[in-house]
Formats: structure tokens, C-alpha cells, sequence
């Protein structure tokens, strides 16, 4: 299946990640070594989306465990919480990258050695990118109920296999959708001013033969206006749980008000690590 | 005063025109000698903006009309036709390069003789320049009386002096604002895909000293929702009569709606050589 684009891969000892910087002219791939080089490539955007970012974390330490020669559990430790940091500060509004962190550093700290933190780091991390493919699957599945045939739907900046470790929040829905059978056209919102849409959205969708046309971000109202949008699919850098508030790429407030406007529904697709309980919107 | 930015100017059988394809990287003049060098420049978009066409249009009939040897009226009036066919087929979409066209002509069929007839073409030329400039200052004034001290204004694409003969529509209201001593500042929308808001809005406002911020179409809903923004203006391409419609460039729409959802004046600012009283909006 096509829809497979792999944005990230462990092969022992070693984390490749598709450089979405040169998308969609080339296809290129890192070969990443060790949690600083993780940091670095989430910082220079060569990895996007808030799951992928997450994904790629655990993956840092999870390569400062495979790679640590120390018998000491303490020592290993000390290792992993400088990884830490080092993780943490590279893109500090993605929730799932510290949710991701968090995860995998008890896993290590609830270990009696340092063989078994080593093994177990390594396990949680992948553990934790198989839970996102398999989690956005099930998003797919269920959200493309909402999918009827015939449908246009709008999406903007880039929710796909590219944003997570594999097969999309938003993208996923529309390709389970896709496959399904039902008959849809895509309309992808360039994402000024980074252009995410225009460079990733549309490559992907075009992987997979989901019939897509690009659009500035100012045209989704117009479209709406003439009756070519049924339904506006988003995913979610951050849900406030307290208050529902949907925080994501600058652009998606106007295509929300505009759905309002026009009556037509908007959906949000996101795993539950995209959920932020603690947080109220001010403070985000 | 340096708002004076000229469009086009009559140079005795000569029409400059700031060519605008070059802007903000340099300031270049293109002379233009014939009704169909006119048409070229106003296909080639090296000018734009609906007041700005008309009045080049009328300028391609003056050069006709003045560069023609003939003492036959109606050998001027057959030389006049054809360029009134060329310069109208140059955009279909400006209802004031119809209305400029069709008030020269008038003035050239009501003339007895040849001589008469290219005299005064030139001078109604002229005088629909001259029209449009105290037009969009009366406008400005007018306009003003709505902007308050403190204002945080969001335009799109460009109304300005280079849309116009001079002065501007929308940033003519602007200006006026402006020169009363107001303290206003300005969010122009970059205008994708033809950047016409980061390209031009942004050089006019900067030669007057006016603040203004660059930003992309799709912040705007955004920066409404935090208080940054409390009147919207904007010019027109043309406005049906019948029932209001205004015609503007794609993303005035999504404007229009965030601003009435969150209850922000949204102000056209046009000549009446934009009003349409013939069609109908589906007709457009």
C-alpha cells in the first residue's frame, strides 16, 4: 500500500528520518545517531507534525540508551535525563514531544538496571510509534464514517503520514475514506507561510491517487461559498481538555469561522497525546 | 508630499507607467506609444488595480487619437474603434475600463471634425485621471471621518495609489487618516498567490511613513480574535448595483466573515465607475 510513507524508522541503532525540507522534489532520508541530532533535526523542521515530533523523541533517547556503553544504571540514567533536556527544548509548543519524553524516561527510571533500561528505552520507543500508526488507523477508521460519497473536503498545513510516524490524523481519515471506496476530492490549503500543504499534502495524497487540488489559504471561503467544500478536516498541535480549544496551524481559526458561516462541519483528528490536561488557553 | 505616488502620466503623446511587476525592487517607468502598447501593459498586469486600467485604457485611446495624421473624422473614428476593441479585450473582468473606453468614445463621436475629435479625446483622457485622483482624495476624506485614533487597520491586496491614477481607495482613506494626525497602523495582507499586498501595499504605505505589518492572508482572522484589528477596508473590483455585491480579489471573502463574527466594520472604499448597474451577480 502506497499510503505507507514511513516518516520514521529505527534500524538498529540508527533513526531514519524522510527530510521533509527537500519534499517534494527528493526524496531523502537522515541517518541520525544520537539524541542531539534528533533535537537538530526537529529544530531545523527536517521533522514535522506534533506526533512525528513526539515519535522522534522517544526515538532520541531510545538511541542514548542503544547506544550507552555504561554497566551503571545510575550513570545510564544521568545520560537519558541530558537527552532530556536537550529533547525538550527543541520545539517547545508540541505537548506530544513531552508526553512522549515523559513516557519513555519511566520506563527507564522504573527499571532495576541498566541492561533492562536499555532494552526497555529502546521497546517503549517503538512501542510508541506503533501505537501512533495504529492509533491514527483506528482515527481513520472511525472518522471516515463521517466521509460521505461525493464529498469535498478541505484540509490545511499537512495532517498526513508526514506529521506522524505513519499514515496521518486528518490525511488518515481521508485515506481510509479513500479506500473505502468512497468517491472524494481533496482540497489542500498551501499553509502560507511555510507551505506545508502545498509542499506535503499534496505529495502525499498524489502517493496514493486521492484526487487533490492545491488552493491559496484565501480561496477555502470562496470555495465554500460556491458549495465545493463539505467538510473541513484539520489535525491538532494541542487540544485544551478544559475548555475544548483547538490550537493548530495559523489559518485554520478563518477556515473555522468561514465553516461556521457556511454550516458545514468541521472535524479535528488527534490522538489523545495531542490532549493537553493541564494547561488553560491563556497560558498556551 | 510624498503620497503621490503616480500611476500614469501623459508626457504629450507619451503614457508612463510605473511598471509594477518590478516593484518594491526598483522604481521603472515603461513609455508607452499605442492604444495596443497599452492593452500589452495592462495584460501583462504591469498595471493593475480597477480605477488604475480605466484610466490606462483611456489613455491608450488618447494616444490613438493624437498620433493619428488623418483629417478625415471618420477615419479617426474607424482607427479609434479598433482600438477601443483592443484595449477592451485586455481584461474582461474591470467594469471601469469599459466605462473609461465607452466615455471616450462618446466624446470622439460627438466631435464634428478630426481635429476636434482628437483634441478632445485627449483631454477627456486626461480629465478621467485627473477625476479619479480627486475622486479618491474626496473618498479619503470622507473615509477618514470612520477611522478613529488608535486604529488597527487590516487591508488586502492593493488599493492604493498604484491601483488608482494616485492617492488610492482604500489606502487613500488611509492616508487621509493618516495626514489628520490619527495614530493608526496597518496589517496588509500579503495577497496570495500574486503577493500583491506584500509587493505594493507595503512599498506605498513605507514611502508615506504610515506603520504597516506584512502578514500572511490567513492570520487575519487570528490577529481579530486578539484585538489587534478593529476596522477592515478594502477596495473593489466592482460593486453590483442591484444587490450590493462586491467583486474583490480572493480572500476578501474570508475576511468579510471573520470580521462580521467578530463584529469589526468592514468598509469598501470605491468610485462610482465601479458600480455595475447593469448585471447581475451571477452574471459576473
Amino acid at each position: 500500500m502506497r499510503s505507507e510513507v514511513r516518516t520514521i524508522a529505527w534500524r538498529g541503532g540508527v533513526v531514519e528520518i524522510l527530510d521533509q525540507r527537500k519534499l517534494p522534489r527528493a526524496v531523502r532520508y537522515l541517518r541520525l545517531k544520537t539524541a542531539r541530532q534528533v533535537a537538530k533535526a526537529i529544530r531545523d523542521m527536517a521533522i514535522r507534525g506534533a506526533p512525528a515530533i513526539g515519535v522522534a523523541a522517544a526515538m532520541g533517547l531510545a538511541l542514548t540508551a542503544y547506544r550507552s556503553k555504561t554497566k551503571s544504571r545510575e550513570k545510564l540514567l544521568e545520560r537519558l535525563r541530558e537527552s532530556y533536556m536537550v529533547l525538550r527544548a527543541s520545539r517547545p509548543t508540541a505537548v506530544n514531544l513531552f508526553w512522549a519524553l515523559d513516557r519513555v524516561m519511566r520506563v527507564a527510571e522504573s527499571s532495576r538496571a541498566a541492561e533492562e533500561a536499555r532494552r526497555r528505552v529502546v521497546e517503549e520507543a517503538l512501542r510508541i510509534m506503533e501505537e501512533d500508526i495504529e492509533a491514527n488507523k483506528r482515527m481513520g477508521e472511525y472518522g471516515a464514517r463521517l466521509i460521505e460519497d461525493g464529498d469535498g473536503i478541505l484540509t490545511h498545513c499537512n495532517a498526513g503520514a508526514l506529521a506522524t510516524a505513519g499514515y496521518g490524523t486528518a490525511l488518515g481519515v481521508i485515506r481510509a475514506a479513500h479506500a473505502q471506496g468512497k468517491r472524494i476530492r481533496v482540497y489542500a490549503c498551501e499553509t502560507r507561510p511555510r507551505l506545508q500543504g502545498a509542499k506535503l499534502t499534496v505529495w502525499e495524497l498524489m502517493q496514493d491517487g486521492i484526487p487533490v487540488k492545491l488552493i491559496t489559504d484565501n480561496m477555502a471561503a470562496f470555495l465554500m461559498q460556491r458549495g465545493e467544500v463539505s467538510k473541513v478536516i484539520v489535525g491538532a498541535d494541542r487540544i485544551i481538555a478544559k475548555t475544548g480549544h483547538v490550537i493548530n496551524k495559523i489559518g485554520t481559526l478563518s477556515h473555522a469561522i468561514a465553516a461556521k458561516y457556511y454550516g458545514i462541519p468541521f472535524l479535528v483528528a488527534a490522538p489523545t497525546s495531542t490532549i493537553d490536561f493541564e494547561s488553560r488557553v491563556e497560558e498556551v
